[in-house]
Protein backbone atom coordinates (compact mmCIF):
# COMPACT_ATOMS: atom_id res chain seq x y z
CA UNK A 1 0.00 0.00 0.00
CA UNK A 2 2.80 2.16 0.10
CA UNK A 3 2.92 4.66 -2.70
CA UNK A 4 5.80 5.15 -4.71
CA UNK A 5 6.40 8.54 -3.95
CA UNK A 6 6.42 7.61 -0.15
CA UNK A 7 9.07 4.87 -1.06
CA UNK A 8 11.14 7.43 -2.61
CA UNK A 9 10.67 10.09 0.57
CA UNK A 10 11.86 7.55 3.12
CA UNK A 11 14.27 5.88 0.76
CA UNK A 12 17.58 8.22 2.29
CA UNK A 13 16.35 7.60 5.79
CA UNK A 14 15.97 4.07 5.28
CA UNK A 15 19.55 3.30 7.22
CA UNK A 16 19.00 5.98 10.21
CA UNK A 17 19.16 4.61 13.39
CA UNK A 18 15.73 3.33 15.54
CA UNK A 19 15.31 5.40 18.82
CA UNK A 20 13.09 3.68 20.63
CA UNK A 21 10.68 5.31 23.33
CA UNK A 22 12.94 4.79 26.36
CA UNK A 23 16.43 6.00 24.23
CA UNK A 24 14.36 9.25 23.18
CA UNK A 25 13.61 9.92 26.42
CA UNK A 26 17.12 9.84 27.75
CA UNK A 27 18.24 11.71 24.56
CA UNK A 28 15.33 14.20 24.90
CA UNK A 29 16.37 15.05 28.88
CA UNK A 30 19.96 15.63 27.45
CA UNK A 31 19.05 17.41 24.84
CA UNK A 32 16.80 19.75 26.97
CA UNK A 33 19.32 20.26 29.60
CA UNK A 34 21.77 21.32 27.11
CA UNK A 35 19.79 23.84 25.45
CA UNK A 36 18.48 24.98 28.47
CA UNK A 37 22.00 26.03 29.42
CA UNK A 38 23.04 27.70 26.54
CA UNK A 39 19.86 29.73 26.58
CA UNK A 40 20.85 30.69 29.94
CA UNK A 41 24.27 31.91 28.66
CA UNK A 42 22.63 33.85 26.09
CA UNK A 43 19.97 35.32 28.13
CA UNK A 44 22.92 36.60 30.23
CA UNK A 45 25.48 37.76 27.57
CA UNK A 46 22.58 39.89 26.25
CA UNK A 47 22.00 41.50 29.83
CA UNK A 48 25.69 41.73 29.90
CA UNK A 49 26.17 43.53 26.70
CA UNK A 50 22.48 45.82 27.03
CA UNK A 51 24.02 47.00 30.28
CA UNK A 52 27.00 48.43 28.60
CA UNK A 53 25.76 49.75 25.58
CA UNK A 54 27.15 53.46 24.96
CA UNK A 55 26.21 54.21 21.23
CA UNK A 56 23.92 52.48 18.19
CA UNK A 57 27.09 50.44 17.17
CA UNK A 58 26.65 48.37 20.77
CA UNK A 59 22.52 48.57 19.90
CA UNK A 60 23.34 46.63 16.65
CA UNK A 61 26.29 44.55 17.83
CA UNK A 62 23.65 43.24 20.09
CA UNK A 63 20.92 43.07 17.85
CA UNK A 64 23.58 40.76 15.76
CA UNK A 65 25.07 38.93 18.64
CA UNK A 66 21.42 37.58 19.12
CA UNK A 67 20.35 36.58 15.43
CA UNK A 68 23.17 34.82 15.22
CA UNK A 69 22.75 32.90 18.45
CA UNK A 70 19.32 31.85 17.42
CA UNK A 71 20.14 30.90 14.05
CA UNK A 72 23.20 28.24 15.49
CA UNK A 73 20.50 27.34 18.37
CA UNK A 74 17.59 26.61 15.89
CA UNK A 75 20.10 24.79 13.65
CA UNK A 76 22.39 22.66 16.34
CA UNK A 77 18.73 21.54 18.44
CA UNK A 78 17.23 19.12 16.00
CA UNK A 79 15.30 16.24 17.73
CA UNK A 80 14.22 14.35 14.79
CA UNK A 81 15.32 10.67 14.92
CA UNK A 82 17.42 10.97 11.78
CA UNK A 83 19.65 13.55 13.29
CA UNK A 84 20.00 13.15 16.54
CA UNK A 85 23.08 10.76 16.80
CA UNK A 86 24.75 14.03 15.06
CA UNK A 87 23.31 16.15 17.42
CA UNK A 88 24.07 14.39 20.67
CA UNK A 89 27.92 13.93 19.60
CA UNK A 90 28.35 17.73 18.81
CA UNK A 91 27.22 18.44 22.40
CA UNK A 92 29.19 16.54 23.41
CA UNK A 93 31.91 18.09 21.42
CA UNK A 94 31.03 21.29 23.00
CA UNK A 95 31.06 19.93 26.47
CA UNK A 96 27.56 20.77 26.19
CA UNK A 97 26.33 17.39 27.60
CA UNK A 98 28.51 14.57 29.22
CA UNK A 99 28.55 10.55 28.28
CA UNK A 100 27.32 10.32 32.01
CA UNK A 101 24.05 12.92 30.63
CA UNK A 102 23.50 9.63 28.13
CA UNK A 103 23.52 6.84 30.56
CA UNK A 104 21.12 4.11 29.71
CA UNK A 105 21.38 4.41 25.82
CA UNK A 106 22.92 1.32 23.90
CA UNK A 107 27.15 0.87 23.40
CA UNK A 108 26.14 1.15 19.28
CA UNK A 109 24.23 4.49 19.82
CA UNK A 110 27.01 5.62 21.70
CA UNK A 111 29.84 4.80 19.84
CA UNK A 112 28.19 7.31 16.69
CA UNK A 113 27.87 9.35 19.23
CA UNK A 114 31.44 9.76 20.56
CA UNK A 115 32.48 8.96 17.03
CA UNK A 116 30.46 12.27 15.74
CA UNK A 117 32.08 13.98 18.76
CA UNK A 118 35.40 12.79 17.48
CA UNK A 119 35.07 13.25 14.19
CA UNK A 120 34.16 17.16 15.27
CA UNK A 121 37.46 17.57 17.34
CA UNK A 122 39.34 16.84 14.10
CA UNK A 123 40.03 13.46 14.82
CA UNK A 124 39.66 10.01 13.30
CA UNK A 125 36.16 9.04 13.53
CA UNK B 1 27.46 65.93 -23.69
CA UNK B 2 24.62 63.73 -21.66
CA UNK B 3 24.88 60.55 -22.35
CA UNK B 4 20.84 59.40 -23.48
CA UNK B 5 20.75 56.98 -19.78
CA UNK B 6 21.83 60.17 -17.63
CA UNK B 7 19.36 61.44 -19.10
CA UNK B 8 16.95 58.73 -18.56
CA UNK B 9 18.52 58.70 -15.02
CA UNK B 10 17.85 61.90 -14.18
CA UNK B 11 14.71 62.38 -15.55
CA UNK B 12 12.05 61.66 -12.36
CA UNK B 13 14.30 63.97 -9.93
CA UNK B 14 14.52 67.11 -12.90
CA UNK B 15 11.67 68.51 -10.04
CA UNK B 16 12.90 67.52 -6.90
CA UNK B 17 13.80 70.84 -4.67
CA UNK B 18 17.74 72.18 -4.35
CA UNK B 19 18.75 72.24 -1.27
CA UNK B 20 21.29 75.25 -0.76
CA UNK B 21 24.77 74.45 1.49
CA UNK B 22 23.03 76.45 3.91
CA UNK B 23 19.67 74.88 4.10
CA UNK B 24 20.97 71.31 4.13
CA UNK B 25 23.24 72.38 7.44
CA UNK B 26 19.78 73.42 9.24
CA UNK B 27 18.41 70.37 7.87
CA UNK B 28 21.27 68.49 8.73
CA UNK B 29 21.15 69.49 12.44
CA UNK B 30 17.62 69.07 12.76
CA UNK B 31 17.99 65.46 11.12
CA UNK B 32 20.99 64.45 13.40
CA UNK B 33 18.74 65.96 16.67
CA UNK B 34 15.94 63.90 15.60
CA UNK B 35 18.01 60.36 14.98
CA UNK B 36 20.14 60.93 17.85
CA UNK B 37 17.14 61.21 20.34
CA UNK B 38 15.63 58.39 18.05
CA UNK B 39 18.56 56.14 19.10
CA UNK B 40 18.77 57.03 22.73
CA UNK B 41 15.08 55.87 22.80
CA UNK B 42 15.96 52.20 21.21
CA UNK B 43 19.00 52.16 23.33
CA UNK B 44 16.63 52.79 26.55
CA UNK B 45 13.87 50.54 25.48
CA UNK B 46 16.70 47.55 25.12
CA UNK B 47 18.51 47.85 27.98
CA UNK B 48 15.13 47.82 29.75
CA UNK B 49 13.65 44.58 27.73
CA UNK B 50 17.21 42.93 28.49
CA UNK B 51 16.21 43.67 32.32
CA UNK B 52 13.39 41.65 32.56
CA UNK B 53 14.10 39.11 30.01
CA UNK B 54 12.95 36.22 32.49
CA UNK B 55 13.05 33.25 29.39
CA UNK B 56 13.79 32.43 25.93
CA UNK B 57 10.94 34.13 24.31
CA UNK B 58 11.83 37.58 25.85
CA UNK B 59 15.15 37.07 24.23
CA UNK B 60 13.91 36.87 20.55
CA UNK B 61 11.25 39.56 21.46
CA UNK B 62 14.15 41.58 22.19
CA UNK B 63 15.74 40.82 19.10
CA UNK B 64 12.74 41.40 16.75
CA UNK B 65 12.66 45.03 18.67
CA UNK B 66 15.98 45.62 17.54
CA UNK B 67 15.85 44.29 14.29
CA UNK B 68 12.16 46.37 13.45
CA UNK B 69 13.90 49.26 15.04
CA UNK B 70 17.03 48.91 12.92
CA UNK B 71 14.76 48.74 9.92
CA UNK B 72 12.64 51.47 10.92
CA UNK B 73 15.39 53.91 11.13
CA UNK B 74 17.32 53.08 8.34
CA UNK B 75 13.89 53.48 5.99
CA UNK B 76 13.10 57.23 7.76
CA UNK B 77 16.42 59.08 8.03
CA UNK B 78 17.19 59.28 4.84
CA UNK B 79 19.29 62.68 3.63
CA UNK B 80 19.52 62.54 0.50
CA UNK B 81 18.03 65.95 -1.79
CA UNK B 82 15.05 64.42 -3.08
CA UNK B 83 13.56 63.02 -0.08
CA UNK B 84 14.68 65.58 2.31
CA UNK B 85 11.16 67.28 2.34
CA UNK B 86 9.72 63.85 3.11
CA UNK B 87 12.03 62.76 5.54
CA UNK B 88 11.42 66.38 7.59
CA UNK B 89 8.03 66.21 7.59
CA UNK B 90 7.46 62.72 9.04
CA UNK B 91 9.79 63.83 11.55
CA UNK B 92 8.08 66.88 11.79
CA UNK B 93 4.66 64.33 12.47
CA UNK B 94 6.07 62.13 14.42
CA UNK B 95 7.28 65.25 16.69
CA UNK B 96 11.04 63.96 16.77
CA UNK B 97 11.17 67.51 15.92
CA UNK B 98 9.64 70.86 15.66
CA UNK B 99 9.43 73.99 13.16
CA UNK B 100 11.54 75.86 15.29
CA UNK B 101 14.53 73.40 14.89
CA UNK B 102 14.13 74.34 10.71
CA UNK B 103 13.98 77.98 11.30
CA UNK B 104 16.05 79.58 8.38
CA UNK B 105 14.76 77.65 5.82
CA UNK B 106 12.97 79.30 3.00
CA UNK B 107 9.10 79.58 3.26
CA UNK B 108 8.68 77.34 -0.03
CA UNK B 109 9.86 74.30 1.80
CA UNK B 110 8.55 74.87 5.25
CA UNK B 111 5.14 74.58 2.93
CA UNK B 112 6.10 71.36 1.85
CA UNK B 113 7.40 69.61 5.01
CA UNK B 114 4.62 70.83 6.81
CA UNK B 115 2.30 69.99 3.68
CA UNK B 116 3.70 66.46 3.98
CA UNK B 117 3.47 66.11 7.45
CA UNK B 118 -0.07 66.91 7.24
CA UNK B 119 -1.04 64.51 4.58
CA UNK B 120 0.66 61.60 7.04
CA UNK B 121 -1.94 63.06 9.88
CA UNK B 122 -4.15 62.14 7.12
CA UNK B 123 -5.86 65.11 6.63
CA UNK B 124 -5.75 67.65 3.57
CA UNK B 125 -1.73 68.02 1.95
Amino acid sequence: MTSPSATQDSYPYQNEPIWSRSEKAIARKAFDAALGQELHEVIQEAKKMANEIQQSSDLWDLEHYLTQRRKGIDRKYDFRGSRLTDVLGRLLYENRLGEEDLRGLPEEKMKSIRSFAQFLRGGAA
